[in-house]
């Protein structure tokens, strides 16, 4: 079963402490019905996709001739897009500064306990806030902490009227409640766009959210960015996490494309997919999309951030997306390389929302 | 151009006053995106559909010889089904009270102005909870009210513990802000499920909205004490609106269904539609849905309640669906009738979320 049964057997525990998974793992969903009906069954995750005997490896893996044939994609570059936008986030701080005699932008980052991976996203998230001028609040609690004492810093920074966004790094120390957590984050810095009531917004007509959550807006802007045209276009959407698929594709129906979400309990991924002009996966699995599964011309954008294993590398693995990307090339018009596709444009659009949380406060955009 | 040509020009005033359309207005939609990015575009409406030069009228309006053919669908009968969920509902209100000491669930209804329509609506839905022994409550308020007028009222509503769900009749007069009255209502009371927390935690994996929707809710509950398999099917919602189509597509992803979204700007939506297995239509056309959208042995649930001309009924029109029924009954496997499909289903639904508001309450769910 080529590079799925290594990541499942092979992978070595570092390895998958240093890769934050796209996709969430699995949990029962209940929804109030009335009547004896049947339960609602468990939500998609990477397992049960690794787990389904219908799918196909990656052709690439198991043939490198393939890899001889010249690729018709254009590739997307996510690092220079997401350079660019930086510049314009240190031009637009520049000028706020000048419009508001000083202030700037600020970003609150709440790291609790000493998970190396989370250390060294909080270290990335603080450089990259420096580089373009918004300033960056740190607390660092130990593991040992109580959910009040996290809950009391969540407090402070929600009254601080210097910080305009507030991260919680996830995963919290297994003794806290994550969600309660995440919920007393003030909506008017969930600069993240997690909050419930900011996907609801976005999910609804005439409503407008806060925040648009860093990951799929980063897809948005990279599809806008490379000129190609979204309206009226069939989307597939591969994956529906609730921090990329679903609000990938929330995104892209209000840029009027026909959205399909294409999930583990899809029968005929392949085929669904195959209709798509613009692909989004986003799942959590390596080469879980084949050359067939892409229509001739389609853009393909990939989320996903695997980790394979490969002896070369000086780890002993390397980092791989959703997509095959050798054989995607040959199909596709345009696609995101990983790395450097869609990883840049995170932290870009985190900037982004930053900034736009200070210049509500400031009162310079609605 | 058939029955839309006619719905245009002939409809009687108040033919269009007596009718609640299922989709609303569109609306300009903002997402705040960094740098010069395009604006995001109009939503669909019923408007957008009937300007469409590629879409063909219903044939059966044009044919009448094809209603000679024999019917291949079951007809869902949503009378029957509401009804039944009505006595469902009775006897849990019965046991509700006998675990309380004589507590029963609360429904209040909030009318503004003396609009007929609204009355009638305003009437049937007190009429439906004495007979399942919800106790309601009303407060009508002239149409010269003022916004805070009716929010006094909400917020007494909310306070009131022997209320359980609020509904605000709408439309409101003009000079009120409708977003702003339906904020005022307590999420634990939004027994109508539209605000934008209950639609994002019905978004959203791992979480429970407390109230689902009453139209879409009743689509699903029409599927599932239909026998209908959802899980693992491919389903094509018509219409996106934030009070049927998107719940509705959410809920048949919560179901495990590959679910897809056509709307106004979906290039070729008889094509896309034809791949369904389970066709919810719900935009507000009448007879947009042709039987060449309809997969042989598909299943379908219309939404749509819309008026057309007809001089031998009494009012001078009658009722149809978004589907073309005579046609989609010759494809369809089961479908539902307008009206007596959908229609009643809403209500039953109404006093099931209001029913399961006061269970909340009481601490007899969670």
């Amino acid at each position: 079963m080529g590079d799925r049964g290594n990541f499942k057997k092979n992978l070595r525990k570092d390895a998958r402490e240093d890769i934050k998974l796209t996709t969430s793992s699995s949990t029962d969903l209940h929804c109030s019905f009335h009547g004896a009906l049947p339960p609602l069954l468990g939500w998609n995750s990477p397992e049960i996709w690794r787990d389904r005997d219908d799918i196909q490896p990656c052709r690439a893996i198991l043939d490198e001739d393939l890899t001889k044939t010249e690729p018709t994609a254009a590739i997307i570059d996510g690092k220079m897009i997401a350079e660019k936008i930086r510049q314009e986030v240190t031009e637009e701080v520049t000028r706020l500064k000048s419009q508001t005699g000083g202030k700037v932008p600020g970003l609150a980052v709440v790291l609790v306990g000493s998970r190396k991976d989370s250390e060294t996203y909080v270290r990335s998230k603080k450089k990259a806030c420096k580089e373009v001028g918004i300033a960056s609040f740190g607390e660092d609690l130990p593991e040992s902490s109580s959910e009040e004492d996290v809950l009391a810093v969540v407090r402070k920074f929600n009254e601080d009227p210097s910080v305009h966004g507030i991260l919680i790094q996830l995963p919290l120390p297994k003794h806290m409640n994550e969600e309660k957590v995440l919920a007393a984050v003030s909506v008017e810095k969930d600069v993240d766009g997690f909050h419930p009531l900011n996907i609801g917004k976005l999910a609804m007509q005439g409503r407008t959210p806060l925040f648009v959550p860093c990951t799929p807006k980063g897809c948005i802007e990279l599809l806008l960015r490379s000129n190609v045209d979204i309206k009226g276009k069939h989307a597939v959407v591969i994956g529906r996490s609730n921090v990329v698929g679903t609000p990938a594709a929330m995104l892209l129906q209000r840029h009027q494309a026909t959205v399909t979400v294409v999930h583990s309990y899809t029968p005929n991924p392949a085929e669904v997919t195959r209709r798509a002009d613009i692909v989004i996966a986003a799942v959590g699995v390596a080469h879980l999309v084949g050359g067939d599964w892409i229509k001739p011309g389609a853009v393909v954008i990939d989320v996903g951030i695997n980790p394979i294993e490969d002896p070369s590398a000086k780890k002993g693995y390397r980092l791989v997306g959703d997509v095959c990307f050798k054989e995607a090339c040959m199909k596709a018009s345009a696609i995101t390389p990983v790395p450097g596709g869609v990883g840049p444009m995170t932290i870009a659009m985190l900037l982004s929302n930053t900034l736009d949380s200070a210049k509500r406060a400031y009162g310079l955009i609605n």
